[in-house]
């Protein structure tokens, strides 16, 4: 649902993230990616292009990691040692899942998928709260973009209270293609905007369906707009124009809930 | 909805709101009582018992506002200008309403009453959210808890996106008292519980109707819980046993849309 917030895309970091999730330095990067702990992002100083930073990154990033350029005065704001060496690395609260895993899942449980799709959502305690909701809904998974949006963090699994163990989120390169492969999957994909054509009562939510929250600021983007089978309108009665993205995901989810009983 | 956290009711004041919503000390108070602003909550110190304070304390009380007794040390803690003089002040970001208002709006509409009854909330982010949903669905107005809840202040502002200024909400001194003045008045009341007997796509939204949400940490209160008409039980279908109070918020109000459409 759209907010009237400014545009917040850009936001690589989440300030909120407490430090202690945070990877600093070239010892420690290589420590974390032997050990295998599941990284969500790199950050590379601007400019900083020697042979060791480099392979560091590229070895995080065939680990599934997102590696971003920043300003060198962003890491010396985000580092609590001051000796970041070029380059951070914010670990993930929660190990990734695959689509192909929450398809499976819901395959086993004999049930039509029910799949939550978050369109670069930011604000970690949205999606940690879109878990939470999901898992009491019994959706079998949630997807995120690698890029643009907040990963498994340490406020998203807290916000989650405890959904995040039992939740698989995928993240994946490029929402729209997955849309499309959910759709050539028989899924049927329900997008969430307030100039919607389908009314939200109207969807059918009984089959295979994944539902996409988008930005908080925005909406969806354009391309994951025009790539859903439906666009859903929720109904509203009052003077605000839009729902925060949470509730939005909390009451299609039940609306699924309720058709599938 | 009953979380798994620890008892929180007793927090009086929340450590995340802004400073410059406190006044403090005896002058500042004088002002904000003679130019009418809305106070939430005044801090008087422990044992600090001369005559101007108790008078100030006694205004602000006549004025609405709730009057609670903390250790010098919190106000220390509090204040920003370490010259609070044994007493400080939370300003509310938003006038309060009353109940009647609340019921009287609902009929100006020639609609049904919906309100949300927020039993002791002490997060503003659980506020500010269920006052931005309430304003979407079309409800008519929110009722708090003068003592054990969160007031109107800037964070639920915030968190309710603009909703404030258009949802009423009322602060009354008994949540159960104001539950049975309205059920004298026809209003079914809805409570929200796990152990609910009434399935909540069997509750009857469409007639006059109020939603209890209770406590994050405890759900309803068990004297409120036995004043509601309906113990209401949303299906959960995950391993985790509780949705966030705003998400339980969002679904029970969205079901009374669908119903009234």
């Amino acid at each position: 649902m759209r907010d009237r917030k400014p545009d917040n895309r850009k936001r690589d970091f989440d300030n909120a993230e407490p430090r202690e999730n945070l990877i600093e330095g070239r010892n420690a990067m290589t420590e974390a990616l032997k050990s295998g702990r599941t990284i969500d992002k790199v950050f590379v100083a601007d400019g900083d292009t020697d042979r060791s930073l480099l392979r560091l990154a590229e070895q995080a990033k065939k680990a599934g990691a997102v590696v971003v350029s920043v300003d060198r005065r962003k890491l010396d704001a985000m580092s609590a040692t001051g000796a970041h060496q070029g380059i951070m690395a914010s670990v993930a609260a929660h190990e990734y899942s695959s689509v192909e895993d929450i398809l499976a899942r819901a395959e086993g449980r004999g049930e039509a998928p029910l799949i939550v799709i978050c369109d670069e959502l930011s604000d970690p305690h949205n999606l940690g709260a879109i878990l939470r909701t999901a898992e009491c809904a019994g959706a079998h998974g949630v997807i995120i973009p690698k890029r643009r949006s907040v990963g498994l963090t340490a406020v998203v699994s807290k916000t989650s209270a405890g959904a995040l163990e039992y939740m698989p989120v995928a993240r994946v390169n490029n929402i729209t293609a997955t849309i499309n492969d959910l759709k050539q999957k028989g899924v049927w994909v329900f997008g969430t905007a307030a100039d919607g054509t389908t009314k939200l009562y109207d969807a059918d939510l009984k089959g295979p369906a994944a539902i996409v929250i988008g930005n908080e600021g925005e909406g969806m983007s354009r391309l994951v707009a025009e790539s859903c089978d439906f666009k859903v309108s929720i109904p509203m009665r009052g003077e605000i124009s839009s729902l925060n993205a949470s509730a939005a995901a909390a009451i299609l989810l039940y609306e699924a809930v309720r058709q599938r009983l």
